[in-house]
């Protein structure tokens, strides 16, 4: 335990703002908040991980929430959000500030090295009201005030999530989100309770911190959040889930960690050392296990957020696994990335099937006429009876693994999209896409692959 | 239907039995008879097909039972059995007659190159009062008799099995036994009724020709007969199925069979020509296709009866499917022969796979000391997390067929029998196996084996 202790004020001492940093975070709000009520006569307040006391040093970001009357219309909110933005990012000398759409626009930009977003919301009295989703954030911010007692405990977890590749709710990550590590340390206690509870949780485990719900009606809360594998219910509103992002991936490399952790508490979680990656040694290594590398790679789509890319590329990957899995190649691994260039990258443990392969038919027991579309169909192959069933000896599409890629991915754009690949990477894709295997994978820059290839617990 | 008239017609008159070979039949079997009541004071009936007269031309098998008074002991009817026996072969003239073991022990032997078997039986009034399920053959011809009257249906349905390779209740066969045609012709009415009606039959069928069990009872009676594809309840005994041996696949064919021939009444489904197989075309056929063929062969062993042998050869292919499929060599078909050597025959897409495979451990929400012995397991290889599930990569056991067939087979005659051989097989495989591929399969000379590989509906 007191290599617990060690490991926990160490981590503290790295990560904790000094009182300077908290400082000139609060004045540069001041001074838009300032402007904001002269300009426009809005109250302005300061959301995110800096109002609640929760950033780690050198975080800096400034979310400032702009307050409007709700007799105001939604699209004269929008307007005027998007004019005081602008305003703001002009007065206090950003040029390249964007608009950006989460469910209503805002607009976000750099101040003094400060992220910036300013967002317009209602201002309102409960959470029954809400308009849009932002106006769940100043809730969650007092809630978070009010309750949480060891802000502390919450950067060391945040910096152990960020350690093992686990912390935020963007849908590249599908992690933990800030404001879940703060419910997390308030309903458990501390940083080490939470990496204790974790190690018990269960698929689907319900964490209902503010007791909305009795234990009889977990079966019901787990079906409302169906596939959501950690169900924490937002304090503030009991028809959501915190971590409705959180994918199982992460929610078990978060398990494992906790449990390893443990054991053994280290610095190394916090701060890992980024792995120098040797991709010739891995290549080999591979091809001595019989396992061949394969990465498909094509531009990245310019116009696309990150929050759009990755879903889009991961549900590329799962029809083109299927693919390959439906041609009997045997795909050992797979996983996407989007970092640099963008692709899916896959090891297999066969590059070549027979040229026929068997098919299995309706029974005897089925319809007639499905017995006989089956024989029409396969008019001139061998067909037989296995028990019940018809059988065909068919001859394959593919009988190598190349062909099989090419076959997925050629074509034309809406060849490609018919295959299941999303609009955005069909596009990228169809601009031309290159397939790389076995030693000539060097030629990937992509971070993203090589920690794919190097895949670990 | 003209078609179907003339078939019909030239089947009967090929196969029925005219007067004379009725005659000597019964000329011989009553000499047996008399000789039985004089010597002993038994009374001795006939049984079977020629007692039912639904035998074909040329069947010369005479079952004779011998009936003794409940008042004589277990013990004494077997021993007195085998003694009648004995004396009715010496007296007619055979010397080679053998000693067999149904449920009771009984004689056979050749008399004027009929086969003859003297069964010993009790004399009962009702099926309520079985000893031995040979006790319920009068029953059956007594209910054939008294209910069949169009005899020449049966023998043109049997040569219509025979034709087709589904006629038999021997476990090799695992075809229609010949009381099965009888009670079918009576409940359907003609042999081409049955056709028609086989054609509609689902999977678990009942025919209660006797209505025993009222349809609301069905589920039971289904349940009664689990896993048995065909369901004829036995008008002498309700918690009988006629039809307990036949397998789903001579089920299937039949079926297969009553559609083509409805469709296209043709003599070749009754008098098939024995098809020539050119080995060497095949094989050379199924390299093209890429698929290898091959056949594990050993010697038959000499003192087991087939109705052992084939049961034990299935459970023994069963096994050893089972064992390549694991080890991730796909099996597109395979069957077994006995009928001069002995083995399995079977045909693989694949005759290599990757050094590596990867294998699929607990999920992190299972028990942790389930997940730290599959981490202990996997000491020194790769191992990492698919979603929830740990996975590690595995060097495989065996990278060719060829070494996983022999490690099957290979041992001693425990390891055989561990892996799912039964006893009598692992003494024939113990003392030598040849495991022939491609084209060293010309070497096979049995008859199944080729059929084998020839497989049709």
């Amino acid at each position: 335990m007191s290599g617990m202790k060690q490991v926990f004020d160490e981590v503290i001492r790295k990560v904790k703002p000094n009182m300077a940093e908290v400082q000139v975070s609060f004045e540069l709000f001041s001074r838009i908040a300032s402007f904001v009520k002269d300009e426009y006569g809005l109250s302005a307040k300061l959301m995110g991980s800096v109002a609640k006391d929760t950033f780690l040093t050198g975080d800096k970001d400034l979310d400032i929430f702009v307050f409007f009357p709700v007799s105001v219309s939604r699209e004269d909110l929008e307007r005027k959000g998007l004019e005081i933005g602008k305003a703001v990012f002009e007065k206090f000398g950003c040029r390249d500030y964007v608009v950006s759409y989460a469910e209503h626009p805002y607009t976000k930009g750099v101040i003094d090295r400060y992220e910036v977003e300013v967002v317009p919301a209602y201002s309102i009295r409960s959470t029954k009201n809400l308009r849009s989703a932002v106006d769940r954030t100043p809730f969650h911010t007092k809630y978070v005030l009010s309750n949480l007692k060891r802000n502390d405990e919450v950067r060391v977890l945040k910096k152990f999530l960020k350690g093992i590749g686990c912390y935020g709710s963007d849908l590249k990550t599908e992690g933990f989100s800030g404001y879940l590590c703060e419910i997390l340390v308030i309903h458990y206690g501390s940083f080490l309770k939470v990496i204790e509870g974790a190690q018990d949780w269960k698929y689907q485990q319900i964490i209902d911190a503010s007791g909305f719900y009795s234990s009889r009606s977990y079966k019901t809360v787990a079906r409302m959040f169906k596939d959501q594998p950690l169900i924490v219910v937002d304090p503030v509103d009991k028809n959501r889930n915190v971590a409705a992002v959180l994918s199982l991936q992460k929610l078990s490399r978060f398990i494992v960690c906790a449990r390893k952790f443990s054991v053994k508490p280290e610095l190394k979680y916090f701060f890992p050392r980024k792995r120098r990656i040797d991709g010739l040694s891995i290549v080999r290594a591979y091809e001595d296990k019989g396992v061949r590398i394969y990465a498909v790679v094509f531009e990245r789509p310019a116009d696309v957020i990150e929050d759009v890319l990755y879903p889009q590329l991961r549900k590329m990957l799962l029809n083109f696994v299927g693919f390959l899995g439906r041609n009997d190649f045997v795909c050992v691994d797979s996983w996407v990335f989007g970092d640099d260039e963008c692709g899916v990258g896959f090891k297999v443990a066969n590059v070549n099937v027979s040229k026929y392969k068997v098919v299995c038919g309706p029974s005897v027991f089925n319809q007639v006429k499905h017995q006989e579309g089956f024989i029409k169909m396969h008019k001139n192959r061998k067909v037989w009876l296995k028990d019940d069933r018809y059988v065909a000896e068919v001859e394959r599409e593919c009988l190598l693994i190349d062909d099989c890629v090419k076959l997925f991915f050629g074509g034309s754009k809406d060849d490609v999209k018919g295959r299941g690949v999303p609009a955005n990477i069909a596009d990228g894709i169809c601009a031309g896409f290159r397939v790389l295997k076995g030693k000539q994978v060097l030629k990937v820059k992509s971070r993203e692959f090589w920690d794919g290839v190097e895949n670990r617990i």
